[in-house]
This record gives structure tokens, C-alpha cells and sequence, in this order.
């Protein structure tokens, strides 16, 4: 593409960050979340507007997401944004679990409240009663892509936690535990592959904790990422529901047998909130930085021009554009901005790759390439470019992920008491310490460590000494503060 | 795609349809919406569920218009789903316009009330007042996909007309009026592709009558297709904006001139209302009828199955998918169905083509081609099936389209006076007549010809008169009662 008009909006103001990202991380945040052009604040609080440049990763993770989908025959769908309040109320612990972030309609109730979505089992599941008779309908399997509200009392944060946001939820519903575990798994592992093939994100993929279990569910699991300040952000959820839902709205089909059963659902959602991660894990002093793969324009050729060799240099960027056209760049042939400023430009926007041509350069076939992510310089010859580009591309894409692996890794660690714990989660660790998997037990820990909690359980095959109870227990948690 | 399970929900209970398309056009179209699995009654009054069979033709729009905004440099983007109450009341007219429509939120207000958004202009606009700065920030073409609003108290009607639908909205800005009326009339021109030459409906291209014009629109450019039933439905809409927003708003621009100027706004948009058109223009007593290049697959093989010439039929059958690949075939290997059910079945989901195979067909390696929209059948040989297939799928949207254009074509009709205006009203016809272009004179004609209005005018080469005011014009209206 060239130059869309409108992009100049958020460009022209743009002086550089003036702030760094390991000196104030939150304002750092803020200030590339604007500068880059990713949103802005509504005017209304805890709204956001995402704007064109975050929009785009969000399609390009859309569009990877849908062809997930179909591969594993789910398909899309669309329920209503409004749920009667009598719907929340059918699963008790989906209704207290939601009820202080629910938002209603104003007098417009036809015999009871209708209440905004916050998610959307309970208006899916009252269909699929309907829908589901026999094994024949079995598995249903569907997903939505929409906006949810949640009347978050937290402080919220562009992409992390909004009053609005928008995300894909799927419901699914088996036959038996095995279906539904099944189709647990392989969504968290085709989450997993998202986060850390295309966000170049590492994850930690595991179970929640009895506290941490989603509202309704019989076990969740969860795909945790590290943020450079030393707080977990979920990634992404996937549920077995059990039976619950199905017996409060009353799913029921025939079996083989010829006799009633109660199915098995599974729900599993990611939200807007990966843009929030992938700004944090990636963006540096100079903005942001996007992994090749989910980056819509690749690269940015900026000519370097002279009044003397202005068509030479304008002639062979429209022609290196062509030879690339497949990584969409754009071509900034913008007048009246300076080359410097244009570099500038690009590397808040996380463009992967940016391809300099002056006078000498189109003169000697030969383009500086400068790396994103690393700021590393290197000539290419004209010949040699597209499948110069190819690699560069795959190296970065490569590198950044095994960067943020490096920290992941370098920050997990162990405690074996309280003190132990509170002391490593001060240095931004997550904790790995043993804990019986009991409500109470975590709500102590989580009082006494400063709001840390369990991102992830896994049982361990040896035995050890549950931190705060005392008690012996062969389950261990990962032990972090979380966004 | 093999078949997904999940389809049999609707597909069980089908039975065909109960009513004919000629006999009862309105419940025929309510037995088409669920037996064909697009749309289902929600538990709240006025809204509805989008089935995926359904959802599907929606994407294969999205997909389609999205490369357009690509083409037309056009970003999409996301804004929120609340509106303050006061941005309603910056633009006088649009505020009249949508006020009676408008759902609050309870109780959730911080200062105001918070609307749900019934089309975004106002929300919009507050933020191009901060990010148009210069003549170099113009133009600005932001296009969003999102769910609206408006609590109607008319009959509702699934896709038609209900309280929440999806829809695109575009939202311009340019310099001066000639880059606002171009665009009003290029986004006008591309839904008439997309209208035309994918859901093969043709419409009548043209303005708005003042009545008619959009709330706080200069001028609407409108698309309208004729129904079965004689009644108009309005496809899509274009607005030339004028200044008015942009001065409510406070959007102005700094000019090459160095001096304040006040820009020119559009928006146009389109809604899942498309999906509504579709199925009444093109179904039909066996179903619905998808014009083959909005359809996500083409062709439906149906095996017929003997159990001793089951592998053989079954393996000619997987065989032909894999040669049809790109056409998105849908393989009918289910167990326990007839292969006429299966006919049925496919019929009422309006597949383009139906392929079957039997034994005979599987030895001489020749197969029935079935077409949907006609019934036709003829036989194609292994070899020329890719071929073929290519050419009847063309032939069947070239054909659709002709045949819609045939009907609306044998529809429209003149009138001298209001006599003659009921009276061919009453036959369904849309009616041309001379109108002048005010709103007193075209409600009188709306309540005198039992609701029918202008549906587009134009201006004719010749002077006549008014079949209402007597006065003399040259404004000539289409009359029709519209969805």
C-alpha cells in the first residue's frame, strides 16, 4: 500500500517516546499505546478507541484464528448483545461470579432487567437447548467474535482491562468428559501456537487453581504470559464447564442407548488484551515492535531524496516495492518530512523491516536493510533482496520469540516459605512454591504476598510442604501478581 | 470441508417447507429463515440469533468489502459501544432522528446518560476533532464493523428489521464538498457492485427525497432492491454529510492557505439487513438460493450409497471433492439419511450445485450435476467436471441476476395522479411520478397511499406536475412501501 492520508494524523505530532521503558514502565506504556497510534482514550472512562494501527493486528490475528476454526469445524456465529438478568441467575456461580460487573439496559426491561454480555454462555446455552436433541447434533461446536462490557472497578488500561473489549468466545458442547477435555486442550494448544508462533509471546500453559477457576467451570486452563514488570497477564482461557450449565439450562440429548444424557460443554476465549501484551513484551525505547508474522505492512521503504536524483531514487523505490509486494511495505513517499523523522516514524509503528534508498543506493543496487527489533544495518543487493528480506524476516521473527523466552525463563524460580516468596515476587519472579489447592489457603497467601496469586497449578511427582497450611501436598503453583 | 455435526441440529426436523413463496410470501420467509438454519428467535423481543449458516454469508461479505476498503485506502477501526448523551445533542437533526430509538444504560452514568450507539457519527467525530489538525491529517477514511442498536417499535422481522443488527458504517473526511460528493458516490457505486454482482440484486441507484435523507445528512445517495412482495427494501445508503457535524464537533483544518477551515464529511453503510434481500429475492418453495459467489461452498456431493458398492461409490465421491478442492465442497457422508433427505437438505440451505453419485455414475465415471436455482440436470464426465463446474456456477449468477433484474424491470411503472399511484402501488409496482422535493407534500402522499414513499428521486429532462401540490417540477420519485 502507499501512504494512506490519514496516518498522518498521529504522525506529524510524533517527537519520540520521553520516557523509558525499564525507568517508568507504565507511562512508557501509555505514551506508545498513543504515539503509535494504537488507541486512544473515550470519553467515556475505562473506554477505549482502538484505532487503525491496533486494529490491524487484530484482524491479522483474526484471520489466523478463523482458519484455526475451520480446521477444527467450529463455526461462527452471532448472539445477542443482551441477556435477560433471569439467565444469569440459572448457574449460581456463573451469576455471582459476574453479577458486580454487569451493566442494564435502562427501562426498557419487557418483564425483567436485560443486561449487557459479559460473556455469553448463558444466552448461547439457552439455544443450544433448544438445538441439541439427539448424538446426531453432537459435538456443537461454535464461536463468536464480538464485544463484551465488564463494569470493572479496577483501574483499567488500554487492551488490558477495558470496560468494553472485544474477543472471540467458543462453546462447545460433547458427548462425554473425554470430548470436552479433549477440545479443552487442543484450543489452549492452538492458543499456545497463536501466542508463540505469531505474537512470538512464550507462555505458560497450565491448570487454575480452585480460586482462579472460571466462574461456572469444573476446571479452567489457562495460558499466562510474563510481562517485563514482573506481572503475569492472561493470555487466554479454555474451560471444561462440566455438566453445570447444561443442567441449568436444561441440554439434554438421546443417546445411542436411546436413552437422555446430559452433555459436556467447553467455553475458551482471547481478548483485544493480546495488543496489550504484545506492546509490553516487545515495544522499547523507540516504540513499537511488531513480530514479522502478525505485522499487515512488513516493511517501510523510506527514499532518501535529493532535489538532483529525485526520479532515480523515487523510480527505485516504486520498483523495490514491486519486488516486495508480497510483504505489503509501504512506501513513505510522503514531501516535506525528513528522512530521519520518517525512520522515526516506522519504528514507533514496530514495522519489521525498513529499507533506506538514497542517491548511492539506487546507483549501486545496493539498499541498507535495518532490522526493528535489534537495529542491526546490513546492504542488500538488488538481486538478492527478496530472498535477503524472506530470511530477515524469519530470523526476527525467530529472535524476538527466543528473546522473550530468555526473560520468561531467567524470572521463574522457587520458594520454599512465605518470606522466600514474598522476597522473589518483590525482584518480579514468578514463584513456583507448593500449595494444597484450597480457596481459603490462596486467599491468605494472596492477602500476605500483596495481591500475588496462583497463575498456574501442576502436580508434581514429588511431595512437598504447602507453604502457607503446612499441609503435604504434591501440588506446586506458579505464584505471581497479574494484570 | 467434510460435514460438521453440528449442522444436523437444524437439518433433523426438516421436513421441507410448509408454505409456498406465492402463497403466503411472509411465513414463507419465516419457515426459510429456520429451516434453512440462518437465524433463530431470541429470548428477547426484537432481537435475533445469527446461525452460522447465516454468519457465513455475512463473512463472505465482510471479505469481499474489506478488500474493497483496502483498494480504497480505507482503515478500519473500533470505537466504543456507549455514547455520552450530550454528543447526541450537539447535531440537532440527528438527534431528533435517533432519539426515539435510543436504549441508556441504568444507572452507570458519571455525570450524563450513556446511550447504546444506534450509527456512530457522534462518538466518531469528538475524536476527528483531536486528530484533524492540517489540510495533510485529510483525508481521513475510517470505515468499523460493529453491532447497533436502535430499539424499534415496529414489527420486527429476522435480518429485516430487528434491535440489534451488524452493519459497516465509513466515516470520511475531506478538504472541500467535490471530495465528499466523489466519495459519497464512489462507496455508493462499490455497494452496487457488491449488491449486484454477488448477491445478484439488482437496485435502483439514486437519491434521497428531503423526507428521506438521513438525519443531519446534506444529501443520501440510496440503493434500493424491490421484494417479491412489492415492497421496496433500502440496501445500503451514502451520505454527503456536508459541514454540518464537522461544526457541531469542532473539526476544522488548517488549509494550504495557512487559514481555519471547516472540512466535508460522509458515511455510508450496509448491515446484515443484506442477508434479508437475499433470501426473499432468490429463494424459493425448496429453500434458500445462494448466488454461487456468496456462497462458502459451492457445490453439496451426495453419494449414493448401496452397501455393496459402498467403498467404491464412496471413494469416487471423496475423489471428486478432492478435484472440486477450491469450490469448498461439502461431502454428505453422513449414515442413517436418504440421499433424497439429503437432496432436501442441501436445497434448503440453497447450495449452488448438487453432484451425485451413485454405482452406475461411479463405474462410467459420469455424474449428475444438479443445479439449484433452476432444478437443471444434466450429466459431466469425470474429466470435464472442473470445467463444467467452473462454467454452470457462472452461468447460475449471471442468470440470477438477470432474472432479479427481469422482475424489477417488469415493475416499475409511471403515474400521472394519486389515482393511478394507488392503483399500481396496490400491484406492487414501484411507480414513478412527479413529486416536489418537500417534506409536507411527501408526507401527504405517504398518508393518502397507505405509506408508501419516495424511494429514490431524480431529475427528469422534462417539466411536469405534482401529482399531489399540482405545482410544476422536474423531480421525479419512485413510490413504493419499503421493509
Amino acid at each position: 500500500m502507499a501512504m494512506n492520508k490519514g496516518e498522518k494524523a498521529e504522525g506529524r505530532d510524533n517527537k519520540g517516546l520521553t520516557v523509558k521503558k525499564n525507568e517508568n514502565f507504565s507511562e512508557w506504556y501509555t505514551e506508545v499505546v498513543q504515539k503509535a497510534g494504537l488507541a486512544d482514550y473515550a470519553p467515556i472512562k475505562g473506554f477505549m478507541i482502538i484505532r487503525p494501527n491496533a486494529y490491524k493486528i487484530w484482524e491479522k490475528i483474526q484471520n489466523y484464528f478463523n482458519s484455526v476454526l475451520k480446521e477444527e469445524k467450529i463455526d461462527n456465529a452471532y448472539f445477542p448483545l443482551l441477556i435477560p438478568e433471569s439467565f444469569f441467575k440459572k448457574e449460581a456461580e456463573h451469576a455471582s461470579g459476574f453479577a458486580p460487573e454487569l451493566a442494564y439496559i435502562e427501562g426498557k426491561e419487557e418483564g425483567e432487567r436485560l443486561a449487557l454480555r459479559p460473556t455469553s454462555e448463558t444466552i448461547m446455552y439457552d439455544s443450544y437447548s433448544k438445538w441439541i436433541r439427539s448424538w446426531r447434533d453432537l459435538p456443537l461446536k461454535i464461536n463468536q467474535w464480538c464485544n463484551v462490557l465488564r463494569w470493572e472497578v479496577k483501574q483499567t488500561k488500554p487492551f488490558v482491562r477495558t470496560r468494553e473489549f472485544l474477543w472471540q468466545e467458543g462453546h462447545c458442547v460433547f458427548e462425554d468428559e473425554k470430548g470436552a477435555d479433549e477440545n479443552m486442550m487442543e484450543m489452549a494448544e492452538e492458543y499456545r501456537k497463536l501466542f508463540e508462533e505469531y505474537l512470538a509471546i512464550p507462555v505458560l500453559l497450565g491448570r487454575k487453581s480452585r480460586m482462579e477457576t472460571f466462574a461456572g467451570a469444573l476446571r479452567t486452563t489457562t495460558l499466562e504470559a510474563l510481562m517485563p514488570d514482573g506481572k503475569a497477564l492472561q493470555m487466554g482461557t479454555s474451560h471444561n464447564l462440566g455438566q453445570g450449565f447444561a443442567k441449568s439450562f436444561g441440554i439434554s440429548f438421546k443417546g445411542k442407548d436411546e436413552k437422555e444424557h446430559i452433555p459436556w460443554q467447553t467455553s475458551w476465549g482471547f481478548s483485544t488484551r493480546l495488543i496489550g501484551a504484545l506492546i509490553m513484551v516487545h515495544g522499547d525505547d523507540k516504540g513499537l515492535v511488531l513480530p514479522p508474522r502478525i505485522a499487515e505492512n512488513k516493511i517501510a521503504i523510506v527514499p532518501i531524496v535529493f532535489s538532483e536524483s529525485k526520479d532515480k531514487v523515487m523510480g527505485k523505490a516504486v520498483k523495490i516495492k514491486k519486488i516486495l509486494e508480497k510483504y505489503n511495505p509501504i512506501l513513505d513517499d510522503r514531501e516535506g518530512y525528513s528522512a530521519g523523522w520518517k525512520f522515526s516514524e516506522w519504528e514507533m509503528k514496530g514495522i519489521p523491516i525498513r529499507i533506506e534508498v538514497g542517491p548511492k543506493e539506487a546507483e549501486k543496487r545496493h539498499f541498507i536493510v535495518v532490522r526493528r527489533d535489534t537495529g542491526k544495518k546490513e546492504e542488500v543487493s538488488e538481486k538478492n533482496l527478496s530472498m535477503r528480506v524472506e530470511a530477515i524476516l524469519e530470523q526476527i521473527q525467530k529472535e524476538m520469540l527466543g528473546r522473550a523466552r530468555d526473560f520468561l525463563d531467567s524470572r521463574i524460580d522457587s520458594a520454599k516459605d512465605m518470606r522466600e516468596l514474598k522476597e522473589k515476587l518483590a525482584k518480579g519472579k514468578i514463584v513456583k512454591a507448593y500449595m494444597i489447592d484450597d480457596e481459603k489457603v490462596e486467599k491468605e497467601i494472596k492477602n500476605e504476598a500483596g495481591g500475588a496469586t496462583s497463575r498456574i497449578i501442576e502436580v508434581s511427582e514429588r511431595e512437598g510442604v504447602c507453604i502457607k497450611s503446612g499441609r503435604k501436598t504434591r501440588t506446586v503453583a506458579y505464584f505471581a501478581k497479574a494484570y
